[in-house]
């Protein structure tokens, strides 16, 4: 994206981009199928989950005035308009710990001002969003977002990390408060005397933890080995929600004079019960505000427009990551600007608004992925059967499969060459055909192994669309009125949830891998190669690593700390936003700008020396498993795929490959890439067999 | 081992065997050093725990007749005597489950004999020892044990499932009891309140999970990426009992009102109180009981016997698997013998006798195992180091290594040429030599890459000794003395210990591993060759094993289900016995002959068709994580080793591992060792890379 700051050119860039796409939007969305609810209800739990306990968060901090309901109400009402008009559907919107934490410290300030206080709090928000909208306006119309790109790795997975840490902090806060008695309840309930106070906390424990260990297992389920592979991807995909639904029914086990409120459960008052919509007529309250502090309203609105500025700009920039090879374009600035009349339209009824939230938006993204990869396979499989039962030769088999390729794959106009994947599809068949030698023989499956190597053709492609974002989004507003059922979840659940999701978002973190190397072993170094294509860890000098890791880890702290001072707090923005220039000014004279590049580029596709290293890394993966990696993988590592047996079958690889056999001299460095063959040559001769 | 009955042969021929290695069991003891402590700790803690919570069960079970001081003091003293006097040093005396069933048989039928009961019940099981022990003697000097062959792999690892099965009833037995009120406490106690109970149950599971989960993991320390080498053997070596520490430090946090007995703790009476001592005495009550019940004794004592035969030579025999290549001679009458001598001392001072157990005795043998590796690679790896750094030739290099491994390796008298090891050691780095065809030349670290090359040279062996064994037995005698600080540990940790020793004991054990194969998605059965060497799936028709399997399952339940029965229960001895004539005449009715060999032959060793495929499974381990697999693998499967470099390196092995690359046709069926060499060459080229 070039940066421009022509007013409105952003915004037009972006509408002229994904008009010619809309319409695809919504068919691809619709040709999915059933399949389409594994990633909807995915994100469903992922966005209202939080939400749900965010507005229970509110509520304490706000003596009520903002419940579940107004937060799950704000998720929803903006997840639709921006699933519908918004422009990149892979972005999730929804009420965030940030938006949580400005609103604490606003009504801190309010409510001890007499002509303010508790009842105009809302009010005054109104205010607060309307000067932020305008903020957002402005920098949409003047293409802010357009030095996107120099929100680099260090800024982003440092967001996406401090938010991770938000979320165990949220955890871990809320299993040790189940040991104590909560604020706004009575304590002479039978349910806080010490002995059951103990007892709920214990529970507390058993539920959080369970859930979050089931949870983390069923996500992994596609590798496992028992269990037919329609049960093992149903888990994987569902096995979320359905944990919180065992745990849940866990949570009602013990019955036998356990008096109610043990385990404790969400609390929030239903959408129909009355006082629960004073706050949807907030608008003629407006005028009430007086003016000085209608105008005071622009210091938090500045913050929080920064805020919403750089959220919702990296949920969307980690949403659309290179490795995901997405097929259309972005669209920044018209983003922001919608998100600035969402903003206004949240403050004039009452209701927090919503912002692209981290880590849901790019656990969207990976699970549409998964979805992809699982329809293209189902088709590419079949098509590939028939043509085989139709004994055709390699050149036919690979007509049909290019032909049912291309029927998934709807070419864009606007596009590239049509479909990166099929070209690839089209060199790696030939090559194969060539190799084995008989492009016209019939082909069986012992030539072409079916199952294996229509998985190795396949590219990692996401199935964009907008359905998936609207149908979570309508499902998020489905809970204000399913409030009753949402109350039977234990809290506990919810801290057990909070942990997972921050976990979820760990790996592919490069910063939090670089994290971990820094405590591996260095005998076991060449491991983290293997699992994630660091080929930093290749490139640069370990203490460099350490070094800009560690200075990275003081900065996140920082941000971290600072949320926790009162009413500075606002200010954590501000720290975040700093990162950009000192990345670009500062750390340049701390690091060779090599090593930068290599620890903080976005362009890390095709680097040759890791090759061998993740092909031993993936080695014997299962289809199912890679799909795994792909999932739990979030940051630039993924790459394009190469057909097997184009590098098997061609001599030239084949002795490459099997020179550091004869040559141990290479076992030296355990990081030469040379090692790793050999480690790779070696295994399979490897004595050792206990 | 010949069968013969000729009386006292098999005695006569074991002392003789023994009797060669005698000094030789401890001086090889003494030369291990410091060392010898890890597998010390690990079975003392593996022997002392089980027999403490049995001493509580029976406690409860005999009005207090008999305490864990008993079982502790029966466990201490038959160990210690046998590690001195015994014939196989590697099994592991101790007051064992079947034991426990069996007294609390005898004392619900003595209590309510008018002429028996309470007081004269030692004193009746005074009389039914030495009955045992005159049946043992008889079984002894006919040379009973000279049918040990029988006891086929069916027996003994349904016997081992079986116990496995006792154990983890024990725990969840006692995790459900933390909820309820022990029968012999007041039930007035605060702690027995409702409240209390349900936080008390809650906390017992936060324990058991706590210790359970950490303890599994810490023994896969040694494949660990993070931490030093030292730090994750030592977590590795004592994971366990510091977990046992950790846990029993946490069950302390929770201190303000919360009352004492939560969570509960083990109880037992100090040795020194009042009254503890009063059952040592039990001999002068003999001669009170009346004759009638003197002969009546018999009955019980037949089972005893019948069951002592079976579990002390299974429990020998599962020590001394072939897969351990033990260079020391076994000794199942002579033990069995001397197992009847215990009998007749423990009876005469009142308390429960103990013989082998399981899954104690294999266990020491698997942890002697890594002892001797890890012994033998740091000699032979320095010694390697310091011939290179003196820049000898590749002979030379192998002289010095033969020279040190000889002396790690005292050579038995009585032996076959000494340390078949030793012979391998030579072969391989000959042709090594050769095969990098420079003999004289000096080697470099990139010719013998002394870490990785010693791994592959070194065979699995075992440190046969008596230490380790008369060490733990005498710690074991120490907790009665230490029994104030044993109390401290809670209840709800053994009961998590239990479940991990039942675990523990799983891997390895090629029943449970056919069971798992039932439940495995047939494209995932080839990971179950990987895993473990388990040549039968390919070897045997799947629905074969299945059958033979669910027969072996059903057996099992029948045994496991007729100790549930009050007086009856009694006979479960008989029915495993049962299954030796069922395997030898019933089975072969049923199955092919060719396919019992596979499923149930202890021959297993150099079956050519799995080998890719273990090179597969083990290929890219690290020398601990071999350890691992051999401390984790517990049936005959472990193989003697092979040097990489004579496979990797002779032509001919190269291109019949390359071959299949160029035909794929292999890729076939998914069992055949070629689909195997196909997995592992297709693997490092593809192309997947998420």
């Amino acid at each position: 994206m070039e940066e421009t700051f022509v007013p409105f050119r952003g915004i037009r860039n972006d509408l002229d981009a994904r008009r010619l796409c809309y319409k695809q939007d919504w068919t691809s969305g619709f040709r999915a199928g059933l399949r389409i609810l594994a990633p909807t209800t995915f994100i469903f739990f992922a966005s209202a989950i939080p939400v749900i306990s965010f507005g229970e968060q509110l509520e304490r901090n706000t003596d009520g005035s903002i419940t579940a309901v107004q937060t799950l109400a704000s998720t929803s009402l903006c997840g639709i308009i921006h699933s519908i008009i918004g422009g990149q559907p892979l972005l999730i919107l929804g009420v965030a710990e940030p938006t949580v934490l400005m609103y604490t410290f606003m009504y801190d300030f309010a409510k001890d001002r007499k002509d303010l206080g508790h009842q105009r709090f809302l009010a005054w928000t109104a205010w607060v969003c309307v000067w932020t909208a305008a903020l957002l306006f402005l920098l949409a119309i003047l293409g802010a977002c357009s030095i996107i790109n120099r929100f680099t790795r260090v800024a982003g997975e440092l967001f996406g990390l401090l938010i991770a840490m938000l979320f165990m902090q949220q955890a871990i806060k809320g299993v040790v408060e189940e040991f104590r008695i909560p604020k706004r309840e009575d304590p002479n309930q039978i349910a806080f005397i010490p002995s059951w106070r103990f007892g709920n906390g214990m529970f507390a424990l058993v539920l959080s933890f369970g859930l979050l260990l089931t949870a983390l297992r069923s996500r992994k389920a596609r590798s496992w080995r028992y269990g037919t592979g329609w049960l093992r991807g149903f888990i994987a995909d569902y096995g979320v929600p359905l944990m919180v639904l065992v745990w849940t029914a866990v949570s009602y086990i013990p019955v036998n004079d356990v008096p109610k409120g043990i385990p404790r459960r969400l609390f929030s008052p239903n959408p129909w019960s009355k006082g629960a919509y004073s706050n949807w007529t907030v608008i003629k309250e407006m005028l009430n505000v007086p003016l000085l502090y209608i105008i005071g309203a622009f210091i938090p609105a500045t913050m929080i427009a920064v805020l919403y500025y750089f959220d919702h700009s990296v949920a969307s920039q980690l949403a659309q990551q290179k490795e995901f090879n997405l097929k259309k374009p972005p669209s920044f600035h018209y983003d922001l600007l919608l998100l600035g009349f969402l903003t206004i339209l949240c403050g004039l009824i009452g209701i927090p608004p919503s912002n692209g939230v981290i880590p849901q938006s790019p656990m969207h993204t990976k699970s549409l992925a998964t979805l992809k990869h699982q329809l293209l396979r189902d088709k590419l499989v079949s098509t590939a059967r028939r043509s085989i039962r139709q004994n055709s030769s390699l050149g036919q088999l690979y007509g049909n499969m290019k032909e049912a390729y291309n029927q998934v794959q709807t070419p864009l106009v606007y596009q590239t060459p049509p479909g990166l994947g099929l070209k690839e599809l089209k060199d790696s068949t030939v090559r194969l055909a060539s190799s084995s030698g008989n492009i016209d023989a019939p082909v069986d499956e012992s030539v072409f192994d079916v199952e294996k190597d229509v998985d190795d053709l396949l590219p990692v492609e996401v199935k964009e669309q907008r359905l998936s974002n609207l149908l979570q989004a309508t499902m998020v507003g489905g809970c204000v009125a399913a409030m009753p059922l949402l109350k039977k979840i234990p809290t506990s659940v919810l801290w057990g949830y909070f942990a997972f999701m921050a976990i979820e978002s760990l790996p592919g973190n490069q910063f939090w891998e670089r994290i971990l190397l820094l405590f591996t072993a260095p005998s076991r170094r060449y491991k983290v190669l293997e699992k994630c294509h660091a080929t930093f860890i290749e490139a640069v000098p370990f203490k460099t690593i350490a070094v800009f890791t560690l200075f990275q880890t003081v900065y996140l702290l920082l941000c971290f700390g600072i949320t926790w001072i009162p009413i500075a707090g606002v200010l954590f923005p501000l720290l975040i936003m700093l990162l950009v220039p000192v990345r670009q000014y500062l750390l340049p004279k701390f690091f060779k700008g090599v090593h930068l590049q290599e620890l903080d580029a976005a362009e890390y596709e095709e680097y040759p020396a890791t090759f061998p290293l993740d092909d031993q890394g993936q080695s014997r993966m299962e289809s199912e498993e890679i799909l795994d990696e792909i999932i739990t993988r979030s940051r630039g590592e993924i790459r394009r795929t190469y057909s097997p047996k184009v590098t098997s079958s061609s001599p030239g690889s084949q002795d490459d490959i099997m020179k550091p056999a004869y040559s141990p001299r290479a076992t030296q460095s355990p990081y030469s890439p040379r090692t790793a063959k050999l480690r790779a040559e070696h295994s399979p001769h490897n004595g050792k067999q206990p």
